[in-house]
């Protein structure tokens, strides 16, 4: 079989450029007789691209220098402790819960202090984003949380919440580096990388360097500091080197594509193709309130579960892949990140036509 | 440059035929049509790799079926606080200090409870394993700990300390899958995969299925108790997929290779080379007591750091890489992994003789 279109949610498609200079590098990394798998992390050859990979970042997301920018294991799962670990100076913080992640994430917090809910859009299982122009924000707060793009549900914050002043926690993992973002908005804004930019095994934080203290919890342990790796350049121990290596590249082709400027553009006219013939269809509708729409991530349903399997099982047979919903959710889901081609989107919809006129 | 040898203590030298294949799978896995960095870690194609990697490790370790393995993120650091967090029920445990990274497990663990230092070789730079048959374990500990080769310094356990009846907790990274070993004198045997394994990244970590409970110290992460993972089976988030799938290989190498047996036999004939020559040197000279010397990692030393900067420098030259010894040691050091093949160990005391010849 040929390259297939993935429309899986994560681990998720990554730009053939980056796969074929991966695959070409990996006997002999630029003539230094051995694989960036084989590599000491110490090493002046590593220590270069681990650089040249946080400068690009920086670059592409205009990070001002008052930002430290960390290389964390643990996926965003381990984040949710690690937060409240770092921030919950009063053991107070604010959740806003539009999908099961920023859920656990606030589960997770309720261990350290009072983490209090203080929105929700469980009501109607996720399908929009709460108003968060007023809320009750606690006075003593360290931080109000949210997960700004919902990969299951296939929302996004449009708007950023209203904190009153407080610092601002987000998850932007499903939207990381889909459309430029305002730093200076967030104390940290985080996500791991295996959704819109690299394999699966790390967590980029980028972190207001005020928040980085001695002063956490008792009990946290030396790893899950951000002082410990900001300290260390996310080297305090040997970080995962591979991918550090793999989103350099990403980070790369994302300069070469002209930015984040030009990849909102793009991800907008991809998103508008499905999301239009969504709009018009009589068998496919989307699920998601019109507003709180994600450019990233697209369930969608038919209503009748044989009918889906069938849609699922016949577009895998054309190379449209991953195209089942979350169990949670049901139907059908489209993650369309970054490295995913248009020409991946304009294949999906005029399969989904094709199927519709056969099945209606 | 071709391909060099590769001395690094980690990450370090991989086998070529999984790098080879590696590359060749990259843009499409086995006609799937994507790369293993694309895939969902919730597909059948994954749970394959990830099911078939386990056992291999299992075949190759002969792991009991009382015995779970966990593939986790964060390195050996971060198991310094999850294993007290896990199984400090007393608040107690005995630490044999041997190195560098047996001293921060201990250290962490101090954070969680009585940590003791029953027994050290600070005195003498820890280039010797202390005497463990009759050490002053404490009668209510609930684990001893030990960092089993230490790859700074280049000792091993020859024979296990004597614990009494407590859980003996290992740390292997730097002797993982160097020679066969009964896993079940260990309640837990871990170590980070970078070094003799596989990329960096993950720990593998097998555990006795009684040790793995729900009574862990308040405060634990979820993504920090043994439990998690293990219902899980390894994937209650996003694990690194992209190194299950490597070392996943390296597994099958070690299969087609012989097995763990043949391991051994091979690795004492490498060592043997080098320490053999560092014997009869009059110029270089081993740093470590003869009978707690590592099979993987073999520190020696001129004497004379100028001489030493220009060996590093002319062997390198040779292509023979990343013999520079660790700061703390100074010299040199050459880790020779399961991947290093015999010939580059035989280059390099063919050079260290010619260095000699023209230096003494």
């Amino acid at each position: 079989m040929e390259r297939v279109y993935n429309f899986s949610a994560g681990p998720a498609v990554l730009p053939e450029e980056v796969l074929r200079e991966a695959a070409d590098e990996m006997m002999n990394y630029r003539g230094c007789g051995m694989s960036v798998m084989e590599m000491s992390h110490r090493s002046k050859m590593f220590d270069d691209i681990i650089a040249e990979t946080e400068q690009d970042f920086r670059d592409l997301l205009h990070i001002p220098d008052n930002y430290k920018v960390l290389f964390l294991q643990g996926g965003a799962s381990l984040q949710f402790a690690m937060i409240p670990m770092n921030l919950m100076k009063n053991r107070v913080a604010d959740y806003i819960v539009t999908g099961q992640w920023a859920k656990k994430a606030w589960q997770e917090a309720s261990k350290y202090g009072k983490a209090n809910k203080i929105a929700s859009s469980e009501d109607q299982t996720f399908t929009y984003i709460p108003d968060c122009s007023d809320l009750p924000i606690s006075p003593d707060a360290d931080y109000v949380y949210i997960c700004e793009n919902n990969t299951i549900y296939g929302t996004k914050y449009k708007k950023l919440p209203n904190t009153k002043g407080k610092i601002l926690v987000s998850d932007v993992s499903s939207c990381f580096l889909s459309e430029p973002a305002d730093v200076t908005k967030y104390g940290i804004m985080y996500g791991g990388v295996q959704k819109n930019i690299g394999p699966a095994g790390m967590v980029i934080s980028v972190i207001r360097d005020d928040l980085i203290t001695e002063d956490v919890l008792p009990g946290t342990p030396v790893m899950m500091s951000f002082k410990t790796h900001a300290d260390a350049n996310s080297m305090y121990n040997t970080p995962n080197c591979y991918c550090i290596y793999i989103c350099g590249k990403v980070f790369k082709w994302l300069k070469a594509m002209g930015g984040l400027e030009v990849m909102k553009e793009r991800n907008e006219k991809k998103a508008a193709i499905l999301y239009d013939f969504l709009d018009e269809s009589r068998l496919f509708r989307g699920t998601v309130r019109k507003e709180d729409r994600s450019l990233m991530n697209v369930p969608f349903v038919i209503g009748d579960k044989d009918m889906e399997a069938k849609f699922v099982k016949e577009a895998a047979q054309q190379g449209l892949v991953n195209l089942k919903g979350h169990r949670t959710v049901g139907g059908m889901r489209a993650s369309i990140y970054n490295a995913m081609p248009m020409e991946g989107v304009k294949k999906l919809v005029a399969f989904m036509k094709e199927f519709e006129k056969e099945n209606i």
